[in-house]
């Protein structure tokens, strides 16, 4: 998507490790014009998909979530992250590890939001190593639903996630595709 | 908000110890369509605010501040919560004890996001002690920016938050006012 490419290229910042800030419009100050784009373009692409909920994880992906949901008259179910496995029979949890804070957090849903019914899209902000999706997904599958699709605002190639959920046969769309980042150089797929 | 109103009274589930659970269209699957319309009607009561900027803070109060930031045309700054106090000089920080989990966490927004030019209108869902609104003043404060207003999407006015924050010279403007409640009982103001 054009416009969200031309906005990391102007506004992204490429830190040390491998890092991508986009601080500025998507992260911590959200440029709710251009979220509500990404949303609209999201809806174009799964319109016809049957999707009945969206799903997505605390916080970075609620932004972007809530848009796709507006255009597509779906509610959001927004997975909580907790440090301790939160021990309850009403709820679907799975680990995932994040790369970026080197912490193992889980991924929380209740029992009563997800349901075997339900046809579920996966909205996130960053698809990099795969990891959070995994655990997104193993709710779902836990829930007995289906995904539809798995959607990042911003794809990181070189880091492998799409293969390991196409891999589970779901769709994986992204807004931006970096092939490849260095300190003051992005290049898009 | 009657629509608000009636979605609690119909959907809102108090527990023991004065919590409302609202899981269902709030805080956990979101209502999409209704939190939109919550959007709309902050948007109407601060059209003429001045406001430049919308704050709010991880993770619940996100989905209703970019609402109301559509509406208006205005960007979201998120606070983000962070256990530990995070010396940087790049940020602004203020602690806030949460009632509901029993700790106390700093809320931090980057100096870069919110300078002293910024009006700001602050939306957050709960609206109780006032506690979390207190630290998201001081985060203004601090900034030198002006404080244009208060959202909460649901105020429970026996906590007494609206004092603390009327006596800054803040507006408050709260979707649903609750009086009172007690298990199976939701009386509004």
């Amino acid at each position: 998507m054009k416009l969200l490419e031309e906005k990391i290229l102007n506004e992204g910042k490429v830190l040390e490790g491998g890092i991508l800030k986009v601080d500025g419009f998507l992260n911590h100050r959200l440029d709710v014009a251009l979220i509500s784009e990404l949303g609209a373009d999201i809806a174009r692409e799964f319109a016809t998909s049957g999707a009945t909920l969206i799903l997505t994880v605390e916080s970075s992906g609620i932004s972007i979530a809530c848009a796709a949901g507006e255009k597509l008259h779906l509610p959001v179910l927004v997975a909580k992250k907790h440090r301790s496995l939160n021990i309850s029979d009403g709820v679907y949890t799975a680990p995932v590890f994040s790369f970026t804070h080197k912490v193992e957090n889980n991924v929380v849903v209740s029992k009563e939001y997800l349901t075997a019914a339900e046809r579920v899209l996966i909205v996130d902000d960053f698809l990099a190593s795969g990891n959070a999706a995994l655990g997104l997904l193993s709710l779902i599958e836990q829930a007995g639903a289906k995904a539809v699709g798995f959607v990042a605002a911003i794809e990181k190639s070189e880091q492998g996630g799409r293969a390991l959920i196409e891999g589970k046969g779901v769709k994986v769309y992204s807004l931006a595709r970096i092939k490849e980042m260095r300190v003051g150089d992005i290049k898009f797929e």
